[in-house]
């Protein structure tokens, strides 16, 4: 009665508590955006050797406007081969499509400091997206912590039509289920209609489950899962991992493939999906097609074949980026790339490209369509812009037009046949080194140590140095874009940007504050990007308490790891009673919190209130040891 | 006694004066980076029709980090559909390759918002490159000024020897006239050993020649620019253009090829050259091939022979960008980007790319070697990077050690054979529309009008409100680099950035300035770039004076082109009895100006001195006009 999530978990032999479940990867996968801090965490708790297989992508800031992206490069490459972890120089590819093609094996479990990690998933694997200190402590050796997931089983059965593809799957679930519909859950795909869908399009489906909120998504391994670890010359890492008949799923849905038109998300969220007939006609000034979600060999040979001695719109742009090195490859070798150039597109790096807003940005208060995977305001770069997210398919046609346009209306669908093998190439893929001591580690200006955080002291006192309202979001404590990807691993030099969105003028009293202060937070203070700077940069410079009427999961999670003390009023009336500069005083607190009942004293004002903070044994552990790096440390300090 | 260059003149039916040529272009030329602000100087004037035939090339602000680049892009595409100019959409190729292929004719004249505009010497064409509002009056209708050069003719004899190439012999003819040797002059080359060089070797050479600062290069149209153009679908655009026998020269030197060897420029001079067998084993963090220098079929197919079934070195990035689309294909086709990118090489857009610090900046310290054209200190995005320039052959040697390499060690040089013909596919560039009223002009937030000049009174008063040193570059008056590059279509915006290198807080005062005031320069006011910024920006905000010890030739003329009245101290040392804040008046300018003597009185510190200004007549005219514009608008009006 086992579903393929609980036989990976089984096979990872993970146990599990009432809440969680506690893992070893077999695999750990990070990249040049997230993974710097990883590295420099690491450092910080001075592991000389990562224990599981783990490999650090190149991928994201690939344009290198001034000296930062490369300084990360360089450090992250002799950083890799010193502590015995592989790296995909800049050029291979996409993590996750990279990864697909090279290490994917059903059955294991790889955990990413990349959301979209559930892309494996297509491959039989469960991948699992994390935050990078956890990513981290899991490189050292230390157990991954799951909160423990319901699993929903969606079973499809049908064909797709033609001009109908995996996006548009994945793009109808999105529509069913909303962007909070997979949270706390890992989805699981079964059923006839998984037969027809190859080890790409499951990919892809997987890849978007992530917009979902869901914790995973994974497909069974079977004779097509063979048929592809056999085209890309891994035939030997092949296993059959399919569900039992009688397996378990806590929600259970079917979906119809047959009855799935070519559909499109609306600005500005990847849950806003209607038929693209609804909305044919919108004008297009840029068309986009790549990213880890469509950049596939399957992609690009049915962009080529549309494009196929036509021509790009001349109101448009039309930008492909290939995933991956051995798609460009075969793209070269079958006339597919000829085909696309020829028709007037433009070719950028194999990268993750503009997805996250690291180039192509559109003009102002224009309309982008994407095959990529989310369309949040702002994010392509462009404040005013609208993109629109949708198959391959859709966006090749959408591209002879110039407008938002129903592939279907282009006569027959073009019948793809994709090389048998692929070429295994992979000499952008770099070892690490056996004489690991005589390797150098570069670090360039732009690479800074990250702070680490204090074990908090039995009387905390401060002042409340900032006051904040409803639905902060990490952007709101520390702003994103391609600008700030490029000090990620500068964490002094995010410093004057820090709650510049809250109060552009925070920047000018950095220099004065204590080594000990509060921010007062309304109801979901740190929503959005799971980044960790959001807290890091903050608590570098003192932050010690926030206090909110509610947090969002990943920023509460984040404060424990950084050894910030996340409190929660009883009474929300009690924010209102709180100014700026109070000076507010916790005296017992480690008696205080064990008993999850906290109270703080106003010496400003001159009168007390009582907070919460319902932390694990183990969160508490970690709190008291100024977080999970201190706590790390001493545990393998101490083996 | 005709030489090449006096022959085209003649062709061009160009008038002389003691000190100008008086030309009216066959051809313009302008790009995304320089070329926005022609266009709003077209604007500005109220051209509705560009008169020669006009081309704007997308090709330098590719990367869109932001909607300022796009923004741009579709400006420059919907107003060169209305004002009757073509434009070569993004992804299409850089502009003087595309040109070079695509429009070059033997005999015309062609002037280019771009230093590197000569490359079209190669075929036998004229190129000049000038200032954004000299191309714009040109684009009008009106006749384009040149100071008179002298011709300088170099006869080179012998044939190169195996692994050297065109970038060799400007290498080497850089080292012998450094970077100020062809200041006022055209290069003419002739002589038996042109017959070994192709049409692209040709534009290599031509191109580097603005590295010396010359006016123009230019070779003979033969038998080798009708096989080029034979093999680019264009037989019928050639005509045999050579030198008489007895042709004069002001200058004549002899190279004999054959004694040439692979050569290299050092940082941070394109004439700091040496051999390359002096510094071979340097380092390499960063190898890149391509710019408008060496991006040829020619240039790329050696590189594919020396990588084919070899390794780029781990510890380096190699970085490939073709020159124009038809490149790349001929790549595809011919198997030669499939051995490039096998090598583990990064294949990036056809465009400009890296060149003039758009991406691809180097890690902090490090070193990169560039087949491009420049390598000044800085401009490579990192600061203190070192930038080497050299050939295509050098630069995929050194990519297979990771260090700078002798191409001669690779053993027999391979023997490349060229398509006979190029697939003609001309569908990234757009026409004109014959119904321009309908073409409507997008203009983002990021487009905003050129400031115009004023005429200038007949008495200026005004406060000086900076006083500079020595050797003010025009990188100080308004900084360089690739985000500065976003804002050149937006006056407005760079306003915060004037002088921020001479004086940080100028920014704070900038909304306090009068309409008219002065600025004090020391020695050699205005050097580096030409770009018409650094006087626009001041001007657009009350600069109505600069007196200085001496001008930079260009930043003069830019001057006067914008109104601002350019005076030389007669005597040195008045210089440093003026102060910030000082109270400055000219009586009488009109009158005195014509003299050329021009006494100002200091009314705070209650003395006069006296000041100079060379101009001939027809910048007299201009500047009492308030500019260049006002006056090309006045004189059309009257037409």
């Amino acid at each position: 009665m086992q579903n393929v999530f609980h036989k990976i978990l089984k096979n990872n032999k993970a146990e599990f508590t009432n809440d969680e479940v506690i893992l070893y990867p077999d695999q750990i996968l990070t990249q040049d955006a997230t993974g710097t801090v990883v590295y420099l965490q690491l450092e910080a708790m001075g592991i000389k050797k990562v224990k599981p297989f783990s490999i650090m992508y190149i991928d994201h800031n690939t344009l290198q406007v001034g000296n930062e992206n490369q300084d990360d490069h360089k450090y992250l490459q002799s950083l890799s081969q010193k502590i015995g972890a592989h790296i995909s120089k800049a050029g291979n590819g996409i993590c996750h499509s990279v990864h697909l093609e090279t290490f994917s094996k059903p059955g294991q479990v790889v955990v990413g400091s990349d959301s979209h990690t559930p892309t494996a998933g297509g491959a039989g694997m469960l991948g699992i997206g994390a935050g990078g200190l956890d990513v981290a402590v899991a490189m050292a050796g230390e157990a991954f912590y799951l909160p423990r997931p319901r699993v929903v089983g969606i079973r499809l059965e049908g064909e797709l039509g033609p001009w109908v593809s995996a996006k548009d799957v994945i793009l109808y679930i999105l529509q069913q289920l909303t962007v909070k519909g997979g949270y706390g859950k890992v989805i699981e795909y079964f059923g006839p209609g998984i037969k027809k869908l190859s080890v790409y399009d499951r990919a892809t489906i997987c890849n978007l489950g992530a917009e979902m909120g869901a914790t995973s998504s994974v497909f069974p391994s079977d004779e097509i899962t063979l048929e592809f670890l056999k085209s890309v010359g891994r035939e030997y890492d092949w296993r059959e991992l399919v569900a039992d008949s009688d397996a378990h799923y806590d929600e259970l849905y079917d979906i119809n493939l047959s009855n799935i038109e070519p559909l499109i998300a609306l600005p500005h969220s990847p849950d806003n999906v209607v038929k693209v007939s609804e909305v044919k006609g919108i004008p297009l000034a840029q068309i986009a097609i790549g990213s880890c979600t469509n950049s596939s060999m399957r992609d690009m040979a049915v962009v080529a074949e549309v494009l196929k001695d036509r021509r790009v719109a001349q109101s448009t742009d039309l930008v492909i980026t290939p995933g991956t090195r051995r798609v460009l490859t075969m793209m070269i070798e079958t006339g597919a790339l000829k085909n696309i150039v020829d028709a007037g597109a433009r070719i950028l790096e194999v990268a993750c490209g503009p997805c996250n807003g690291v180039g192509q940005s559109p003009a102002s208060g224009s309309n982008s369509l994407r095959t990529y995977n989310r369309n949040y305001k702002g994010r392509s770069g462009t404040a005013d812009a609208n993109v629109y997210l949708a198959s391959p398919e859709t966006a090749a046609a959408s591209a002879l037009t110039g407008c938002i346009t129903d592939p279907r209306g282009l006569g027959k669908y073009p019948q793809i046949s994709l090389p048998e093998f692929y070429p295994v190439n992979i000499n952008m893929i770099i070892k690490p080194v056996k004489t690991s001591e005589v390797v150098e580690v570069i670090k360039g200006p732009n690479i800074k140590p990250v702070p680490i955080g204090k074990p908090v002291p039995d009387c905390i006192e401060g002042t409340v140095e900032l006051k904040a309202g409803d639905n902060v979001s990490t952007d709101d404590i520390l702003p994103g874009g391609a600008k700030m990807l490029a000090l990620r691993s500068n964490v002094p030099g995010c410093v004057p940007h820090v709650f510049s969105r809250i109060d552009p003028e925070f920047k000018n009293k950095v220099q004065n504050l204590s080594s000990s202060w509060f921010v007062i937070g309304g109801e979901n203070y740190g929503q959005g990007s799971s980044r960790e700077h959001a807290v890091m940069v903050p608590m570098s410079i003192g932050m010690r308490v926030v206090i909110a009427k509610s947090f969002a999961r990943i920023y509460r999670q984040n404060l424990t790891n950084y050894g910030v003390v996340p409190l929660i009023f009883t009474k929300s009336a009690d924010y209102d009673l709180i100014e700026l500069c109070d000076e507010l005083i916790i005296e017992r607190f480690h008696e205080q919190i064990k008993n999850n009942h906290i109270e703080v004293y106003n010496k400003t004002k001159d009168f007390s209130f009582t907070t919460s903070c319902s932390l694990t044994n183990r969160e508490l552990v970690i709190l008291f040891h100024g977080g999970l790096m201190n706590y790390t440390k001493t545990k393998l300090e101490a083996k």
